[in-house]
């Protein structure tokens, strides 16, 4: 919340894609003011309005990248990985001063159902070395099912880990998968991204093993949280 | 289960720590023949002893660690990350042709509730490197609180992901989680014991975060396992 009370924009990079379709959905509907971010300034506008579409007194714009995160409070990546690098270095004048949530996991096709670290060991640590010390990386998301988040019908269940060397920025995300219909959790600094981004693959094998399912995680032991 | 239906054993490689303690016991309550195993001879005795009062008519023994490896059918490792190495040396040559089942967390005091990778990015990937492709090594129980293992009364509310390259070995291990009373699921190649060897600082973070807990993860979305 800002500090009167009114709650603050978000952008929504790479957000005519499932993941980031579905969290713009989910907030715009717990009354955040949302942006969607693309490399193509019509293409954002034309999913912000079919998003809009979906749901009744929302408020979902569109404009590209750089334009989107220049406008927003805070400010969501959910590109994929080939992507990451190329889009931080566009936008990352807009970020300077706020938190970046970064979603990303740094699968790299075909083999997605394996770990294969970045030469930066995590998508997030890359990214906080990439934008300087001004902007506050969060790492979080990674690990619940796009699919189940771009049906507005979907119960999620899945915990959301949230790592982040600011324990205030955490929380600002812990508040934000709250209004999306998760549970978030501290899961300590950014270096503990590696951890929460090389669990996707995981997911994505035991999804085939196992058959047709979209899995997800939860953390055991914690029934008062 | 051997081919004439007879349990096979298993040597538990430091096996006088906690967590090795709590999975020797439900194993051989389970039916299997346990081997403790520990630097010293005499500790590994004195320790399968004590093991062997908690329970009636199981069959624990002690012995040191090469000993120990040598004369079960599987091994277990459960050692110090500074041990690792050292231990693996040492029982190398008793471990060819076996499924080695590796619990080792590459935790690093004093921060161990911070992913810090090894050199090899995982404990059970350093392992396979140093034993050759003649033993099956299996990553697995890393996220289960040891003191909760070492509580006969508790139930585990932890899944067991096990990762390793050969589908059969990480079948044995699937039975040998169910023995101890756990779900084992299938994780993937062994390459993705990064993922679930990182988790433990996590856990150990939310545990100090949220306040006194034995945190664990399960896997949602797959009911019908």
């Amino acid at each position: 919340m800002g500090a009167n009370g009114e709650k603050f924009s978000i952008a929504v990079l790479g957000g005519t894609g499932a993941e980031g379709s579905g969290l713009a959905l989910r907030w715009a509907r717990a009354g955040y003011a949302v942006i969607i971010g693309s490399r193509v300034d019509e293409r954002a506008r034309t999913h912000a309005a079919a998003l809009q579409a979906r749901a009744a007194q929302v408020e979902i714009r569109g404009a590209d990248n750089l334009a989107a995160a220049a406008s927003a409070d805070l400010v969501v990546l959910s590109v994929p990985y080939s992507a990451h690098r190329p889009t931080l270095e566009q936008v990352e004048p807009a970020l300077q001063g706020k938190i970046l949530v970064d979603l990303t996991v740094p699968l790299r096709p075909p083999a997605v159902r394996r770990v294969q670290l970045p030469p930066g060991q995590a998508a997030a640590l890359e990214a906080q070395e990439l934008l300087g010390e001004n902007v506050r990386v969060v790492a979080a998301f990674q690990n619940v099912s796009a699919e189940v988040l771009d049906d507005d019908a979907a119960k999620v269940d899945c915990d959301v880990l949230i790592c982040g060397n600011d324990p205030g920025a955490r929380d600002t995300v812990v508040e934000l998968a709250a209004a999306a219909g998760m549970r978030g959790l501290h899961a300590g600094q950014l270096a503990n991204a590696v951890a929460v981004e090389s669990l996707t693959p995981v997911l994505l094998f035991i999804n085939r093993r196992y058959g047709g399912v979209h899995s997800g995680i939860r953390i055991t032991g914690l029934d008062s949280v």
